[in-house]
């Protein structure tokens, strides 16, 4: 399938699935085989070779280690991928890691930007974005955040209680979503803060086990408890202005949901790659299992809905650049979400038994996609925002001239 | 598939089918092949038919012409009239006359039952229940009823507008649901009145026009626009006790859903009976379409969810004996509703062209069917039932001893 | 939601907007309201009034009286029309006219359009497509044609049976498809031939009775069965070459599949207006039913279906110009007729019993819609198209190194 | 809501309930928070618990240890222990043990019973069903089975490579189908064979990693490929006659299907507890998230499937006392094993990001519920018997009589 994507766009995608075909995957394949996990060592391999086809950190700018290749000729290699469990990390462009550089690029100093996003870009050190906390805080409601910055001179002090924070385990530096100004709305009073993992008063409690908690590579990042108590850094630390916490929470959310589609999508896509090799190869009853109408139709499906949410996501990309376009990617992210999980589903149900094996990396794929229904704003969060646009600017001409029509719902009297 | 019916059901249902097959269905695919309506005289004939079987009206006392089966004898005859579109009709069990010969069975005085009862059952007079009205009156909430009833001397003065009355066209007299105690609530202060449709000030107004309003026999019943303008009937014409009218509708109302189930589950029965025919006959690409798998397991599904439905519909049946089984009766007419629907949107499928043409009954069953979602309650208004129902007796324990569990339905945080 | 379409386009369609709201769903309102039919007269006026507003015929060239207007720059001036039952017609760019103007167009004598095609855009003539056959004819195999046309000196004798032939009752002229070679394959040997409606030996046999066959305009074109029985027309009745029937009916079906998915989402679109409307209208249990979230959420899944169908489709339009789009075209068809299905179908339920009753329009469009699933290829024949792209170039690598994975569908010693 | 079980199968589950909320959910609850594994010793105390409580191994006759309980009492427990993840292990009920114990009861020799029943029943040993292979082997096919037996004096020496062996990684003997008379079909030429697990040549290759893998119990029965290379053991080791171990897997099959609907239907239910609590206790934009309409709806409609699922098993339990209830069963195991995983599936989503959470079991049922619709045979093993059912005995005339009627599914001529 064809799309309309700029010449650099599909010329870097290209090379992306080349990187994916020859190397990656068959790395992955090889891992799922024998059950040996993914040494750090490997992926440090993986990045070199990566660097060698310029494909490193491909949103990164030049300067600080990337391509430079803005959003939207970036986004079609990130469906390729999204084809492998590590595909992501392979390219230095898996969440969170991804989103946490163009944090600090957008709004880093320059001193931060040294001593944090250089290292960052280059794999020397990890990091993780602090926002969730227990007791409902730090999801939709801002107003229910509890975690606190306090200034003390030229310090602040953090108290805080996250969790389900991502790559939180293995992080050398937390960016803490606190509030600063507790007399503000937590729109305007609320604070990035950047905090080592060295720092007293920091506790990584423990990683919260989960669906999908069982990868294959050697380090894995988790999501991770971790607590903060009067944990003291210097306000040089401070993300962007301070107050202004929610806005580059908001800007460091931008494109991530699109990106997470087309990552999501691709994972689809192997899926139903694997899934007709596997009908190709198997047989049943006297053909093979590929001549078999019902699965192919239920394929067919699948290819057409994973096709529409592409075409969504592409239209949804090109609004973005002329506005926040919240409502197409509202649209873009719950439709995709949910195709991506049924067409998961039903590769794994076409691979019977080793569908749910995990010598095949479906059924990573089948635990990875379930998050995405929740993650990034559940469905019901964004059907909610549609749904108050769809009700805007309803034409009331439509009945007003008709009030004669108005039974109700219940029409007891109908019966036939 | 066999159900655990009583061996008079099973017995009567059996005779019921036969009737079916034998008689009125070939009449049903005369009419469709011809286009030619089914006069009223024909219909009679078909009457005299069933009265010879001992089929006639069986949900009637014999006293009064009737078989006098009970209701759970009664059941399964209604899933073979079902399968026709004059199989209620032939054997005079048809909605709303066979309600409201219910009605007048069980609370009307003898002289009603004289009156009107016997002539009703015998087809010489025809009936209507007048409870929809405008302006949301007559639905779901009941403080929303807008007709009246004042006594006058021995005489009820009737104000009322009502539509959706169904086989209000032709009916010989009305029951009119109207408010004869303003003071009191409309649950204890409505009543029904009978009024003759040949009283002064009645005006039928119209028939609304409606999905499936293009049936195939000679006398149509419609749903009716009905006014009553200043009505004086006798009060001897209250059905019932003076403000019980909402509990004798409710009374009405009672196994009527569940019957209801049963004829749309024959329907669909009979849509894929014919579709089943249709594509043992029909080729396409070098095979009967009977070979093409993705339709075999689209049928067996329907098939499926038809037995669930039946089983169903037979527990709350069952349980309809001994108490209100109220959340039964909603769950079976809810899930019927919408596994008939579906069902026969896939038969028609299966038919192709011939499918929407009308030589074939399904057309006409596709439009039929779609009231039912509607009529007895919307599916929304049993969902809420149903969920009102669910979330009583929750179990708090199953969440207060791991209060630590609290993040919200959004979780940016969580990326991966 | 904005689409990227041309300015002409945008412009155009803003104009057929304004002319849908301010003439042509006035006019379709009152004639529901009343019952009344419209008149061929006052469908004549709509085209008055069209013209002046240089919208009449828009995808006819200028010289034979349309606007001249470009398949892609129409495009989204279906979905406008698509939202009035009378919409296209009001415009005269309604199927199976516009079809046929577009044959006679592409391929007609000047005599040709000199004779038909010029009385025909104006309205003076009308004209019926005749290729499906009772017995499998016509259909999805070409090689179970089995009308005729054999030439006999300067004339063809036809000899056809025909059904499902639309706007066949009314018909001036019949482009009829007939093998004219035997002896040839199909695709080689099949023409089709203009026979004027008061040759000897046409007979219109019947309007096939079929869902949603009654509309609300006087003139109703119908879905006709029609015999030729060895009727005589001369050989320059030969639309385009003798021999390349297939070519040129497969030329006229080109877009037209496009244009049928933008008007069927029209209609979903005005469909989901007035549920909006009416939900904003009217209460129950103490709000408007526009507050309760049931039906929002589906609403805005519904208003998200629709979206990325249109995006499907103008993604389609745009292959379309570069290449024959097949596997494009059949998604986007399979995908908007199925979601305009279900869009209409939550409508209708959100109406309550007024969903079904044919005051407003969307029971028409209940009705109407049905079909799209079936003609212009029915579902299952689409999805076997896009089934047999998908198999082609399986990757068997993805499975070839794993071929100890080959467990059966069924593992019964998978127990847990 | 009630169903119509006798009083014994109620009065146990009533039973068996209490000792889940009482003692088993409790403890379950502990290690999901604690993180820690419960360990073989805690789970021989729970099995003295329900000694004591007279529920040990209640499908087991008395004189075997447990508590004689026939097929239909036993039947609504087995939704009580589907409840818990320990449920039907902390009654000795769980599979393969479970199905194991009944075979070797039905048709195991005095000597085996003392043997190998006496301690499996106690848990002094454990057991495994070695019957899937690599290679398509023992799946729907029979005639791949490539395992074989082959006599030698009184021993057989056995060859087999199995896998999917559930809990084979800890077995102390494996029931090993092979065939023994390769010139028979393998219907009639098939034997098990028992091998302990210490004779030579067994080697357990692996646990096969596998979605679900990481349960909460120390000792992990896994699902193993297991290697029996030139294993001999003494011919009376054949459990059944030689010859007749298809006979003997389908008997030990038998009702097993049900029992895991009847317990998957545990699982969903309990599901819909914990999210059901979840949502009364969570808010979100003003109200707690109980009072959103639109969960409260989609648990109205799978408490609706639930219930048909539970109404549809009963049917067939009943059937299974007299007929082999094949059409019934297939049915009642498709159904199930959908509505469960939907049912799992949303209770995950109403519960956010602690849906994908393990402080909570619906993850772990999540995992779990996902082979349901594979082992036991695959949704469309049993879509295929169901539709060969639908299709014998069509009645013709539904076509014959309206031969007329047969146009193609596609329709090109329809336009509109």
């Amino acid at each position: 399938m064809k799309y309309h994507d700029s010449e650099t766009a599909k010329e870097v995608a290209g090379r992306v699935e080349s990187f994916m075909d020859e190397v990656v995957i068959p790395r992955e394949r090889e891992a799922l085989e024998t059950g040996e996990r993914i040494t750090t060592g490997e992926i440090e391999d993986l990045w070199e070779q990566a660097k060698d086809r310029d494909l490193f950190a491909p949103q990164v700018p030049e300067e600080y280690g990337g391509q430079g290749l803005d959003f939207s000729d970036m986004l079609p290699s990130f469906e390729q991928v999204g084809r492998s469990l590590i595909g992501a990390l392979a390219i230095r462009a898996n969440a969170p890691q991804e989103g946490n550089m163009h944090t600090l690029e957008m709004v880093g100093t320059e001193a931060q930007k040294e001593e944090y996003l250089q290292p960052l870009v280059q794999g020397e050190i990890s990091s993780a974005f602090a926002m969730t906390e227990p007791k409902q805080g730090g999801g939709s409601d801002p107003k229910m955040l509890q975690s606190t910055a306090v200034k003390d001179g030229d310090e602040w002090i953090v108290n805080a209680h996250k969790w389900w924070t991502s790559d939180g385990l293995n992080a050398d530096f937390y960016l803490v979503m606190a509030r600063t100004d507790l007399d503000a709305h937590p729109y305007e009073g609320t604070s990035i803060i950047l905090v080592p993992r060295d720092a007293d008063g920091v506790e990584v409690v423990r990683n919260i086990p989960h669906l999908g908690g069982h990868g294959i590579t050697e380090r894995e990042g988790g999501h991770a408890e971790v607590k903060f108590d009067d944990v003291r850094v210097p306000v040089e630390n401070t993300i962007g202005e301070a107050g202004q916490g929610f806005q580059v929470a908001q800007m460091r959310l931008g494109g991530g949901r699109l990106t997470h589609c087309m990552r999501y999508s691709g994972m689809a896509e192997r899926s139903l790659e694997i899934a007709k090799a596997y009908l190709q190869e198997r047989e049943a009853f006297g053909t093979t299992l590929e001549e078999k109408q019902a699965l192919r139709h239920r394929i067919a499906d699948a290819e057409t809905h994973l096709h529409a949410a592409r075409t969504m996501v592409r239209h949804a990309a090109r609004e973005l650049d002329e506005s926040d376009a919240r409502i197409e990617v509202a649209m873009s992210k719950v439709f995709t979400a949910n195709v991506t999980q049924e067409t998961i589903d039903l590769a794994l149900q076409c691979c019977g038994g080793n569908g749910i094996g995990k010598d095949l990396p479906i059924a990573h794929f089948y635990e990875a996609v379930r998050a995405f229904r929740i993650v990034d704003g559940a469905d019901e969060v964004h059907r909610r925002s549609i749904a108050r646009w769809a009700f805007e600017d309803v034409d009331e001409t439509e009945i007003e001239n008709t009030l004669q029509f108005d039974d109700d719902l219940r029409i007891d009297a109908l019966e036939q």
